[in-house]
């Protein structure tokens, strides 16, 4: 077993707010920093543009910044297009923080959707071969008795990986740092 | 052991964030909505102002226009003063939602010196008033080897609360919704 999965290791869990793709340029995007699958300790904010490309650099240089950085030893972001279609580059993210990188999402991607819809912004065809550098998203269970969710990594052994999602998974299928990072930027789209 | 207080009850955790005197007029409170100590089910948010006397209203509002509402138990709330001298009217909370409320903090409040502040302000005497109507605030232990947390509430047993206040207290000696909704508030003062 790596050492790099026993229990209890600092995760960061990535999600993005609802937008309005008529109105917001920019979309809050949070961190939210476990200890294993059942401590809250930390919650990071940034911010980055609907549709562009600046996720990766805003995202590490939001972690990077954090008090926590040199304990985290996982990023797990929610899909590897956040704001839209902004991207998340694994490589280049796990080469900026020196963190495994994990996407996960619970259903199957349509990828060619994806793929036609990317054609429409600027790079596109670069930003499909980005989000696909690591080969498509792989079904994995993480809750028994559950349909699989849909996974793309780098700098992880699959195993060990395999194990990890079930220790951190206790509400439906997704893993909690990336279900409770949802939930709370969720509420950052609150109006009062 | 009173049925309200089984394992796994809705609470909603409240606590704002950090803001400046001299340029904010409005502060965000977050409300963490959890089952028991252990599972975050919803994020909450709304303002108050500084200073002022809304926080009771804005904190019911937000409660009650919430889906989680019917299923929620308990308000636990982070002191009686919120946004600054701000106040929170527990006897007023508990008629408008019909639900019990708690507050915590982490240490001995020092009531004359919240006195004397609070006569510099609109309303003061009655102010204080109103935060020491159910009596000041009481040590109870959350969690063996730590000092105690300082409570005040209403609509409460004392044996029943003692003993919630165990089971939902797992990081340090503050209860998990108040925790929680304390990280996640201070994240919303990052300007990024």
């Amino acid at each position: 077993m790596n050492q790099q999965f026993k229990k209890g290791i600092k995760i960061i869990g990535i999600a993005c707010s609802p937008f309005n793709r008529e109105k917001d340029t920019l979309v809050t995007v949070i961190g939210a920093i476990y200890r294993g699958s059942l401590l809250l300790e930390g919650v990071l904010k940034t911010k980055v543009t609907v549709d562009g490309e600046d996720a990766t650099d805003r995202i590490a240089k939001m972690i990077k910044q954090s008090s926590h950085y040199q304990q985290l030893k996982l990023i797990m972001t929610r899909g590897v297009t956040i704001a839209g279609f902004n991207y998340i580059d694994q490589t280049k993210l796990n080469d900026l923080t020196d963190l495994s990188v994990i996407s996960v999402v619970d259903r199957e991607p349509d990828l060619e959707t994806i793929h036609a819809a990317l054609k429409n912004l600027p790079n596109g065809e670069e930003r499909y071969q980005i989000i696909m550098k690591n080969g498509p998203p792989k079904p994995m269970i993480s809750s028994s008795n559950e349909e699989p969710i849909y996974v793309q990594y780098v700098n992880m052994n699959e195993e060990a990986l395999a194990q990890l999602l079930k220790e951190i998974t206790i509400a439906g299928r997704m893993p909690e740092p990336v279900r409770v990072a949802r939930l709370i930027a969720l509420a950052e789209a609150t109006n009062e």
